[in-house]
């Protein structure tokens, strides 16, 4: 089906220009933006609520809410004290750079230091668009199994940092840390991990240190 | 984009079409066929090794594994004792008619009475993709939240059966039952549902025994 194939890149070299051009947008309003990936229930709005709660005082943040569905996530962001816009894609598996670009234009980016993206929960599509956002977080969850780098890679070869969520849940669970680092270490060699709990918050403020050097860093660009 | 829109509705009733044949070559084989379907690390493959276990002895059965990178469930089905297929994907974020096509020729379907499909980690794109299958099973699991339901409506709408799995971990997780039920009853009234764990055996024996009146049933008809 050559056709169907052309069709495809083309969408996917248009969606990497539009990218481009929203970073470029970003930049011009120096909001520094995040888009977070993971499997439907690894915690992605979990997290995000967490970390509103730990930067609020520190910054203005925005949300970005990709959802098939519901505006569920963006209500809870919101009730957690951002700038929250919710994106409904009718259905598709992904956020892309056209629905980001949507949702950004509901925002005061004037009004922002940090955008935090919520991307759809889909440990496959996501990684193949890119949003022009900075930095690309993965949050893995303990539940879901050692062996996802093996089966999931390129999600896990694409990304700047990597939470590991649920540690708490360990005691109860068949997780081998190791066997799981070997994997991300294969993929993506170095990259930085942050294991913790949004349920206890254990391991919660590496996590949020590294937000806020990097916040900063950008800042000094 | 009208181009790619009618491009894709052409590969859907293809699929479509496909998806009657392989029902049509199953029956002729007697050939019973479920679709599993789920978010990554619901616990699928662990589903299917412990039917394997318990149905070996009284069913024929075969295992086609969609991945999109490893061979890791097929080799575990294999272990446990089927004969096991793996389709790699090549990064398609689903099985397809064509895909399971492609997998049925390395089967002797002669030789088998439960056909158990293992779909690509998902819980968006699957769903779209009809395999002519008999039953569509969705494997939901206690740690990815009460909310999915609400979240990931085709999925669950589409489904003829709902394994939740991994109610060992409901003490340490914030999980709410009546409101995962109450999703889905909105979206599925009435289907049938199997909360069990994989790893205590807890509530497997419903599920075996519903998969068994089904393959008996099948083959009354």
């Amino acid at each position: 089906m050559p056709e169907r194939v052309s069709v495809v890149e083309n969408i996917l070299s248009a969606n990497d220009r539009l990218a481009d051009e929203i970073q470029h947008q970003l930049n011009e309003s120096h909001v520094f933006a995040i888009n977070l990936m993971a499997s439907p229930g690894a915690g992605k709005t979990t997290l995000i609520e967490r970390t509103i709660e730990h930067l609020s005082g520190l910054f203005r943040i925005g949300m970005i809410n990709g959802d098939i569905a519901t505006s569920l996530d963006a209500d809870r962001a919101a009730a957690a004290g951002a700038q929250a816009v919710q994106i409904n894609t009718g259905g598709e598996c992904h956020l892309d750079a056209v629905m980001l670009q949507q949702g950004l234009r509901k925002l005061d980016l004037t009004q922002l230091d940090l955008l935090l993206v919520e991307n759809v929960g889909n440990l496959v599509c996501p990684a193949s668009f890119r949003l022009g956002t900075h930095k690309s977080v993965l949050i893995a969850s303990t539940p879901e199994g050692d062996d996802k780098p093996y089966k999931y890679p390129g999600m896990y070869r694409g990304v700047d940092a990597l939470v590991i969520n649920k540690i708490d849940l360990l005691p109860y669970i068949s997780f081998d840390m190791d066997r799981f680092r070997q994997g991300v270490e294969i993929l993506n060699p170095g990259v930085i991990t942050f294991p913790l709990s949004c349920r206890t918050q254990d391991g919660i403020t590496p996590w949020i240190d590294w937000l806020v050097f990097n916040i900063q860093n950008y800042r000094e660009k």
